[in-house]
């Protein structure tokens, strides 16, 4: 019996240890491991390959994934999913793993509801913004580089009476942002979940600044499209000469964290049996309350993701 | 009203956090907070003194506690905990909030039983070996740090055929040796909830070393006292030249990780909150899928730290 | 005897190891090291105290710079230097080392000219653009957190067929972007002092790309003022999906590397050997060819900075 | 014309961006480059490939070394010598780069003596202990991560009043223990070339003590034989509780520092230029005083390397 994983969409860290664990997984169990390269391209290109130890060994500690991923329009045309399909049959493969966001999860489902197929999503993006699950793989990396960043800013905000602008990744979605906030003690936050009242900010940064405070940190994540705005603000209306950091996909590389590998190994381990033991199987496994589960796809894909409204009550009484 | 923090017995990374989260919150809560310096040791001394937002600015990426900590013989004399009372209400402090371990939490028992106290226990030890709470303080940050060394050493491992012992933290507890050894694709764990069987291990390793693997590495923990027993059952039934490393306090200090510095949040908030709501309060605060929930000292007390079986299974699947 | 440092201009890691070094020499020497805290403005506000061990245990592996640092205007209007004197006859100072770059040092000589003062000023800038060093405290540290930056949007861009523009600091010196673009594999390096062929370079990557490279990592120095513009050339000309990442002052904090700690360590011991050993000392400490040696300031402030041809000779080899 | 490149005895940091740099400037320069899998045990057993750009894309920010090494005793016979220099002639190799100690660069003196063969050696290993060379491949990234290990030593060594003693590589030069000890500020050093006296040591560490220092860092170059000793010592003399810390193979892993990234791009540049451009060349390449320079095999193996006395002066100033 053959099964395959493939890594679709934004790579994340914590994608290669969810890889090495599958082909040791998939080894033990008597399965035979698949690699489909650079994603839903990949797999109409059939660009398809049996994987080994050898394969897997060494990567455990590194960002991104070795086997590629890309996004598809060429896999909305029933054609390619055809030519998918035939690639997949060529090699006996009738189960997929697929490390991914929705979107993604989406694509398969509609893929294995044509063909003879089964999959199980691993929502893995940093963004932490799939709804269902209270973690998806790579968050942990990524809130690990952006605070190593902060420290660093910290620092040289200490010795110089200075502002900082920080923007992280995240469109739709400011976890990573407030997370970073609460954690590396930011002074400013600005999400797309969040109100945001500059004149009361203002108000208490020119108070806390005659109390003794020397610097301003501001976390802004990236869909709000303000952080040159926030510079020019910091600089007009508080005063102070303020600079930008622009973090960029250095979140999403990195050795992955202790937790993103543990969160890989179960998501994988789990996710193999789902697979092994469901005669229809177009899951997504989902991380609530300390307890893995399976929900289908739409559920996922007919909600949207919500910030949990303790993170926002948490920055809120800090500021 | 006042509220004290202190930090007792082993230090951990996540101390600090904890700490600047204690004086920002009492202040915005209106209390006045307080730092009991040396632990246990310094309530008796009476090194105690009020805390400002400036005792707490630029700490929140050090590792270790500002504050101090130490372990106490005297305590266990009831005439030093009635000098201790006094140093307390001398300043008008009947609120404690505790970072340590079980032991810290008896000795706060006995002395607010005997005196008109209150206190909050955060469980705070890398060793994660406290009953009643699946997450300790500083074990993010301890597993983290030892990641980075085994990845480190697999680097050179890989270079030339060599077999490496890890000696980690972890006296009756295994934690911390068996997450590292399962995130960290180590070969052989030696722990002291998991029996083994050398002969067996011989035989696997002998098994992959023909088949291509060319180094091993063995993480053990301290409590094993096998470290050095290890390298020479590698060098001798194995033949393969073996080194060892012994981690040591490295695990204790480091910039505390997102994950802690977010549980360091939410412990001491919570605590302060139920300490202002209760009118005898001798509670420990535990973190159990995703919730927080405060438990009686003797609860904790009375029960062994049991490591989760779902970890050595996952391990044993491995090897 | 009673001897001040104090840093001025912008910040750099290794200031603090610095600082560090200075108290303890200076005791062992037998002087009473002081502190003027915030640069020229607090070296005119009086901002100056006597400095203890105690001051500096715990500084050696901090970012930035504990005593503060700024840029002056009111420290060219002579009344206001002669506050300064008076604020250093106060306390019995006539020797200050000084951590900044060309413009603090003709500060000081303008105003150890005037009256009786000596300084030594010792290299200290990111940017490693004063003339008559090899090289300047912080670079090695900057250089090492740009690295890690890189390294980590590798991870990232191997995964993804994609390019990436990274912003370094540099106004109008490479040597940032260039040395970084070196050891970092980086495809493509623009900075102010070597010519570009953007004609040229698309031709080439767009032949690598044929021939399989799945990314492009382009290092921008900040004075260039050109990482929007190469986002959307690598978009438009060479029709790759293109990110930015804009490092700011993450590059100024961090931990010091063990190389600046070793050069704070060497020049602070000899610039206060060289103040105690003359009657007037308005010099600044070079390093050159592995030899610590002493030039005039007018030396360094005559000349500009040239970045070493070698260098660039380097990296055009590689591309 | 073909090169090759072989990494011998002991691994270290930088080998890999040597690696990577051999390939791309023998292609540059015309030349088909190959490797030297396993070191001298690869080239008797003839495992020697052609290396491509894609076997060192990725590979610049790992440490250890992707070709293998070894060390040899079948070399010592002269028959394997001549299997080896057949399994080079087979595929035209009559150059070699060697990326090991002064061990493996006598060994090819007497082979390329003896056959009609040419290399340049260039001096990498973690202890700097090669006389002829201010500096080895992989020092300035075994000493920052020793410094990494210490600062994190120090965030709990200031937290309790505790005594650490550190051990690091360093068989009969202590170069990385004297030099960690200086940039770590720890309070004691033990290394071979370096008498001591405990006798002084305890008066002093004792007088510290007193006036309030609480804690004290040992730190002991593995040559010595003395860590256990010292953890005695400490506990019976100094009466502080005291714990190790063995660093073993971390020390010789990890992401190259850019200044061993930088110092690998010139000495395999050089090396290549060298021997290119001789008839006969067993030659060592140096670094003095900021130059490189070639030396005869027989000039570093007829010298014991010296510490250089800088650096116990600069010690001996601090304790």
């Amino acid at each position: 019996m053959s099964i395959a994983i493939m890594s679709s969409g934004g790579d994340c860290a914590g994608m290669n240890p969810a890889i090495k664990y599958f082909v040791e997984r998939s080894i033990f169990s008597g399965l035979k491991p698949y690699f489909i390269y650079d994603g839903l391209e990949g797999l109409i290109d059939g660009n398809i390959k049996e994987a080994t130890f050898t394969d897997v060994s060494g990567i455990i500690h590194l960002g991104g994934t070795i086997i590629g991923s890309s996004r598809s329009k060429r896999f909305f045309d029933k054609q390619y999913r055809q030519t998918a399909f035939s690639n997949l049959t060529k090699v006996g493969i009738d189960k997929i793993i697929v490390l991914g966001g929705d979107g993604s999860f989406r694509a398969m489902d509609i893929f294995c509801g044509e063909f003879d197929l089964k999959f199980v999503g691993i929502p893995s993006t940093i963004d932490n913004d799939i709804y269902g699950t209270q973690y998806c793989l790579g968050v942990d990396t990524a809130l690990n580089i952006i605070r190593s960043s902060i420290d660093s800013i910290r620092d040289t905000a200490a010795s110089f009476k200075r502002a900082f602008v920080v923007e992280t990744m995240g469109k739709e979605c400011g976890y990573l942002a407030l997370v970073s906030a609460i954690t590396s003690g930011a002074e400013l936050c600005l999400i797309p979940e969040m109100p945001y009242d500059l004149k009361h900010q203002k108000k208490q940064i020119l108070t806390e600044l005659q109390k003794g405070r020397r610097y301003v940190i501001c976390v802004v994540a990236e869909g709000m499209d303000m952080t040159q705005q926030m510079v020019r603000w910091l600089e007009d209306e508080i005063g102070m000469e303020t600079r930008a950091t622009v973090l960029g996909h250095i979140q999403r590389g990195g050795n992955p964290t202790v937790f993103d590998r543990l969160m890989a190994s179960q998501f994988v381990e789990k996710s193999i049996d789902r697979i092994l033991s469901k005669e229809i199987c177009k899951d997504v496994i989902v991380y609530k309350d300390s307890e893995f589960e399976f929900v289908d796809i739409n559920y996922i894909a007919s909600n949207k993701y919500q910030i949990d409204d303790d993170l926002i009550q948490m920055y809120k009484k800090d500021y």
